[in-house]
């Protein structure tokens, strides 16, 4: 339900009707597919607005949104910039209270007339206390409500299926192809915000609301530049979310000379980025420094329970994987303890005897999923290891189906943070929609899963110690 | 046709004959696998041996080797560590000179008896000339001759199709994990070798070998240690191979604690990275640092021509990319030039105003086919380009499959480093597997796409200055 309160976002989110204008029945045009999204899944009452149609993809059409009958909380405008002004004082008039605006031909374009109408559109939304995304923008992907100004046809863009994970992306066509991966990963999204412009609602309001949204539970965020003067409060704020939420951003514009195709690309001052590194470790941002860190760390986060110290113990059926591992955890400065002689005993105990039970443990080739159970009930309650990753190749004839079954129910005893690498074909991949499926996240590089455990370990220090 | 030059390794790779002694008709036993093996691709003779069965798979089976009536190139040996030294005795007095032994059980165990079983079995190869792959390992897949002791059936590790990759591990488990995953990702290998604790093919022997194959253009490694006394030698051949085919190599046991791993594991002396680090850098080695870049520098190499100096340009359909990738770009030391004026007004002759001409240059999403190729017709040719990296994010409408064809014409043109990012869905996979099967390498992430670049260009600076 649209409410007043927290600033009038809600309308952005939950409008029981919205108004499309610039409605077109027009094949491929963005009036078309924006009105085609709705009809998916939009609950509440769809109002096309076109003077030039009675009817558009069967809803009644409206000359102008003065003209319907009913209250509109949500407004998308498509139209051409030089009447954009116009329209907007439409609907102030109608007294809608969220507008998103697509349309580009604003401040972007470089031109006076552009900046003229950005400025124009910023005066009148304020006479009106209209809150606006936009201009420039693909606006919001809402995976509850139905809100979808995501003006590609599913045929280009997948939608992907519901799920804990809210973006916000400067970059319209980064939020596009990110939805678009996630869809193909099956990875769940909650929503998904491309805000262009941003004369109003800007980084500050969406990381406000999503905190507070029980729908999400881990925000991604692609920033190129915040607002002149709004960089303290943008810190101030993500530190109140991070304590319930994690926050990973991807900041674009590290280098001078990606900072200077930031400012051709949306006028964003990316400025220096050491300040911003050093601002997101302070208030426990974690940062994604590539494209792959995205999605590997947004899983650990989102699955993993906190981790509460630096030690990790190596559980594998391939020895080679354990060098790997051992390598990649030690690079990123965690501890691989020797194995304590209490548990060496209880290992030899359940081990045929040429396994290796020195972390790395080796269970050698011949392993099967029992010895899997039997290792990780043994080492994952101790009180000295703190994560345990298990390097599973599925090649080995022993590993079945049930791996998966024990895993998770050991795991779910116990609750200390667990990955698992995973290299192979159908078999792998099988075994890592299965195990991700049950709160344990795969990786097949033992390099990608040690820089993820690193983000749970640091965004836990963060937490752990009261966000100080 | 096995030969007795290049030492004897045509025997491994082409035998004309093959013995597999302790073959057995019993499922799920490697001594069967290997059977089923070589009966679905081998065309030479197979005789299976084993003193308890008349025949085995529908092939008449002998009680020894010395029962073959004709000549047996190569054996396979899969039985117990404790008769392997009277078995090779046996292949010596059959004239066999490439045997591959798969049993463990010998100096990996650090048993006594382990040593002195492998001690014994050196000294047997010595004693009759025969060239020894192993012990404890997993052999040999070779796609041309069906040579194929990868002891673990097709639906466990599936068989990748014919290319152009050969791969040396010292690892098993890793060599398998690899091939099922090259399976999976459809890309070509000629031939893997795993040599286990090599008592006598070693490294040095595979890469001069391969280094003269004419069906193996790229070569993998992954190496704990080489064995000691060997490291001079192995750089000198390496230095020799490198200048007509790239070495890619991962190296496991980077620090102190992955060496102490790695020494329980294969006995590898891992030694001093940095050491290491300083001789593959000199020899013209490419270094993968992380188990994805062995196929993201793989598949630059083999595709791509050599990269004549560091400047790169950008082609994309959407800004976000641009700047993430002038960030990866510069990050790797590479130069982003500004565009000349000449180039700039070429481009705005074909252009629509409010594309960005600069570097990176910014098609923005209204962009279609025709809009890449001609700024990639125009970009590429120029002598101040030594690679371009085309952005192109398939959710905008205008793109379509002739991107494709655009893309490759005008590439198979000039030829020149050309590399394409792509992130999303079905559709972005299509474009990555058409695109490649012409040739040109697609990433999805800007830093992975970055990096291989580099690996490229590193190669390239290694053998156009000749090597030194």
């Amino acid at each position: 339900m649209a409410s007043r309160e927290s600033s009038g976002m809600e309308a952005f989110f939950n409008p029981r009707s919205v108004a499309i204008i610039g409605a077109t029945p027009k094949e491929g045009k963005v009036g078309r597919v924006i009105v085609e999204n709705f009809k998916r899944r939009f609950k509440g009452r769809i109002y096309p607005i076109n003077p030039k149609y009675e009817e558009i993809l069967g809803l009644k059409c409206y000359p102008s949104v003065k003209d319907v009958p009913g209250e509109v909380d949500l407004a998308v405008i498509v139209v051409p910039a030089p009447i954009v002004p116009r329209i907007l004082r439409d609907c102030g008039e109608k007294g809608v209270k969220a507008v998103i605006i697509i349309s580009g031909g604003f401040r972007e374009t470089g031109t006076d007339e552009g900046r003229r109408l950005e400025e124009e559109v910023v005066e009148i939304s304020r006479e009106y206390g209209i809150r606006v995304i936009g201009p420039n923008c693909i606006g919001i992907y809402d995976n509850w409500s139905g809100v979808d100004t995501y003006f590609l046809p599913d045929k280009k863009m997948k939608r992907p299926p519901r799920g804990s994970i809210s973006f916000i992306s400067q970059s319209g066509a980064f939020a596009s192809a990110l939805l678009d991966w996630m869809a193909y990963n099956n990875i769940g999204v909650s929503r998904a915000i491309s805000y262009g412009n941003k004369i109003d609602v800007d980084d500050i309001d969406l990381i406000e609301y999503l905190g507070k949204d029980d729908k999400t539970k881990l925000i991604i965020m692609y920033i190129e530049g915040l607002k002149n003067g709004r960089g303290k409060l943008f810190m101030e704020k993500a530190r109140e979310v991070v304590k319930n939420k994690p926050i990973i951003v991807y900041k674009a514009g590290k280098t001078a000379r990606g900072s200077k195709a930031a400012a051709s690309h949306t006028a964003a001052l990316a400025g220096n980025y050491d300040i911003y590194r050093a601002a997101f470790k302070q208030v426990g941002i974690v940062e994604a420094e590539s494209f792959d860190e995205i999605g590997d760390f947004a899983k650990i986060l989102l699955m993993q329970p906190l981790m509460k110290g630096n030690r990790v113990f190596v559980v594998t059926d391939a020895g080679g994987i354990g060098v790997m591992l051992t390598d990649a955890l030690t690079r990123q400065g965690f501890e691989i303890p020797v194995t304590p002689d209490d548990l060496k005993n209880e290992l030899r105990e359940v081990l045929p005897p040429h396994c290796i039970v020195e972390n790395p443990i080796d269970l050698t080739g011949d392993a099967d999923d029992e010895r899997f159970k039997l290792v990780l009930e043994r080492v994952l309650p101790k009180p000295y290891v703190d994560a345990v990753i298990l390097g599973a190749l599925p090649q080995i004839p022993g590993l079945t189906n049930r791996f998966i079954d024990y895993v998770a129910d050991v795991w779910s005893k116990y609750r200390k943070p667990l990955l698992v690498i995973d290299i192979g074909s159908e078999e792998a991949v099988k075994f890592k929609v299965e195990l991700e499926s049950r709160g344990i996240p795969v990786y097949e590089s033992p390099e990608r899963a040690a820089r993820a455990l690193k983000a749970l370990y640091m965004y836990s220090k963060y937490v752990l110690r009261g966000g100080i």
